[in-house]
């Protein structure tokens, strides 16, 4: 039985976990940096500890700092929130070793989607679908060929060494593929090393959407829906919703049912999220998420299950509260209202000089902050989350920029007047939305 | 069609009307006393309009000045929240005259639901259940023992020109009532000059609950279930909720046909609320209130149903958004956080030092508050409606103790404290209320 809960985390999440552990009758242990001494969740908890300097190398992924924080206090459980040490499976092993309750999955499950190579092995073997392509390097230009005209064009190159878009290179047809064959090598060679390359179908808009999952020590795993997260800056989401405007029940049921494969591929247990690419009515997965997200308010409001106390539920060896995957009722979707400058991206550390969080009907706000908080800048930019419920997309459209302009930050720049701008978007209005939503969105005038 | 809302009140009232005409595409115009220069309806509304000093008399109960601000600002419409003017006839009346539509019922509903004694006889010759009983003055004690002998016992004597208690008096049998009748008869004649004494059913451990209706200028009057607000002090709403732990849907069907009787007794339009008392399976007509309702966000939880938006949709001659009567979804609780000392309930005015709002599942704040607020001493003591919803009740309980403990506000003493602890009642808990309650509560070590 877990009787005190430390929170391995900060700022709205570290609140947000207080509160489950609230409900759950358990006592809260805040860690913090020498930069957060006056945070709300420091405020909120029974008991807190500093845990080392602002930068969080030295504080919140200071493994030898927390867990001496857990054992002065007496914590019998840590919950690593989302960031940091969340994804970390020593970190997760190491908790385990000292007799405390990891809230979260088996370090194992952590290690095995780490790695997004062996992830997709490992889920593409149990029938859950991926893009299809080919992860080994190819031979030759007429091997690229080949493969290209099974899976279809437009294709993609990747240098097998890669990452950030070198060696990448997109063709539309065999006579542009075996160009940019020898272009991709080359650039690869130059970039790495190493001159291999690989093929993927290409997919020109696809959608980001993931699946919620919450699995149990019992072999209970349970789909919870999806949140369409296509509107994102530089893989930073920055609004998510659900239900998804282009999910059937029939996609739902197929992704879900991919999801829970994928989970039980690694023998998962608690709060993971499946994401997936979606395009022309195929999903393709992407990478398992092996933790509690920032977006997952969207989920309870339309399945009304408390997810991070259903976490608490799972670590303490409990089954799930809800005996089958939960029908999405309404419409939510979270704006992510971060420091930054909204036209520039920006960050805006500085002081919260003026604060009023909006109310209403359908308006949910996590947050930490309070008028007089020290925006600090070490850490990420998210100030609040503002979620929004109603009974569909529209009025969740109309509550959401009524809420928005109900929701005064004075003393920081923040994302509220970029979120009011996207409101207005014909495409996100209408749901047409694809992961190059904002790259569109920001290049019109 | 309105264009533009002049808001005539103050406090978290004004912010949520504010919300709504937004979601409308109103524009708002914020009136305000010299007292409430810094108060945030007026930093939130589209303009604003200073009339008058502190005192309520002189600023949100003067009509002219108010009739003036709506001319100088080009409002084409007024909306009276509750309190101050909400339920003064003779303003609804004024505002019509100026050519400004009136956001509320007509000023003949409002005329006619004021006087409780009209109210009583226009409903009961509609079949609405009111308290056994005769308004008529008893001619002879044996008058009064064959009454209550019909209506059954125990049995309450009220002064016909009474009020305040003078004159009261409860009998259990008909001994008691004989005896009684001579002293009730002498104290009211002592207190009022006039000895006339009226009969009813006692009511020993009655709840209430009320029935909100909407009406359209179409002739539907819908109603949208019930609250039970049994947790008063002095007659003062602290708690409410909805469904009620004793209404069944059979009940509520019932009730909900007795309300829209009544509101359609008197031509009712907009929203209002049909007051009863309910006990022993019974219920019994108290009083209609002709205005939107401090507590009618429990009923939006449950519902659905934006009321304040509603009412400006009626008010612009648009029928109800809903066909049917709603059916109510899960569970609300509201919890008014007045500022007031929890154990002597004086008022507490002053500065607010520091606040931090709840967030999480389940959880709506509608406040005007914000830190460095300065809690005016003219007003009433509302703070902010903490409002949770749930599943079910036991959900909605637990996640209320979680908000109240984490809704931080300094400065000011509130009825937080209060709260949390009516939370640990047993009868609380389990649902066994009456308008007593707090007495006892109160009462107990």
């Amino acid at each position: 039985m877990i009787r005190k809960v430390l929170i391995a985390n900060r700022g709205e999440i570290a609140v947000r976990i207080i509160a489950a552990c609230r409900e759950a009758g358990l006592a809260t242990v805040a860690v913090h940096s020498e930069a957060d001494r006056d945070s709300l969740h420091v405020r909120l908890a029974d008991e807190s500890v500093c845990i080392g300097p602002p930068y969080a190398k030295e504080s919140y992924l200071n493994i030898t700092a927390i867990i001496a924080a857990a054992e002065i206090t007496g914590a019998d459980a840590i919950h690593p929130g989302y960031g940091f040490l969340a994804e970390n499976a020593h970190f997760a092993e190491v908790v385990q070793e000292c007799g405390l309750t990891w809230i979260g999955p088996p370090p194992n499950a952590i290690r095995l989607m780490g790695d997004k190579a062996v992830a997709r092995k490992t889920v593409a073997a149990r029938g859950v679908p991926v893009v299809p392509g080919s992860q080994e390097p190819l031979a030759s230009r007429e091997e690229a060929v080949e493969l290209a005209q099974t899976i279809g064009f437009p294709v993609i190159l990747k240098a097998s060494a890669g990452g950030g878009g070198k060696g990448m290179r997109v063709a539309n047809d065999a006579r542009e593929l075996r160009h940019a064959f020898d272009t991709a090598r080359h650039e690869a060679e130059r970039a790495f090393g190493v001159g291999d390359v690989y093929l993927e179908k290409y997919l020109t808009h696809p959608r980001h959407i993931e699946i919620q999952v919450m699995a149990d020590q019992h072999g209970k795993v349970a789909s919870l829906g999806e949140r369409e997260c296509s509107i994102q800056r530089r893989h930073q989401k920055l609004i998510e919703e659900s239900p998804s405007p282009v999910i059937t029940p029939e996609l739902r049921k197929a992704m879900g049912d991919a999801a829970i494969a994928a989970a039980k591929a690694v023998g998962y247990e608690g709060a993971g999220t499946v994401e997936f690419l979606f395009q022309d009515g195929q999903f393709y997965f992407m990478e398992m998420n092996t933790r509690i997200q920032v977006e997952h308010p969207v989920t309870e409001l339309v399945t009304g299950v408390d997810l991070v106390l259903e976490q608490l539920r799972v670590a303490s060896g409990q089954r799930l509260s809800f005996s089958r995957n939960p029908k999405l009722s309404g419409h939510a979707m979270e704006f992510r209202i971060n420091a930054e400058d909204p036209e520039t991206f920006a960050p805006s550390p500085g002081t919260v000089s003026f604060l009023a969080l909006p109310g209403g009907p359908g308006v949910r706000v996590d947050t930490h902050l309070y008028r007089g908080y020290r925006v600090p800048p070490y850490y990420d930019s998210l100030l609040a989350k503002l979620i929004v419920f109603g009974q569909n997309r529209e009025e969740v459209l109309r509550r959401a920029r009524r809420a928005l302009s109900m929701f005064v930050v004075e003393g920081v720049k923040t994302t509220i007047p970029l979120h009011l701008r996207i409101l207005e978007d014909r495409d996100f209005r209408e749901g047409n939305l694809s992961t190059r939503f904002m790259e569109r969105f920001l290049a019109s005038p």
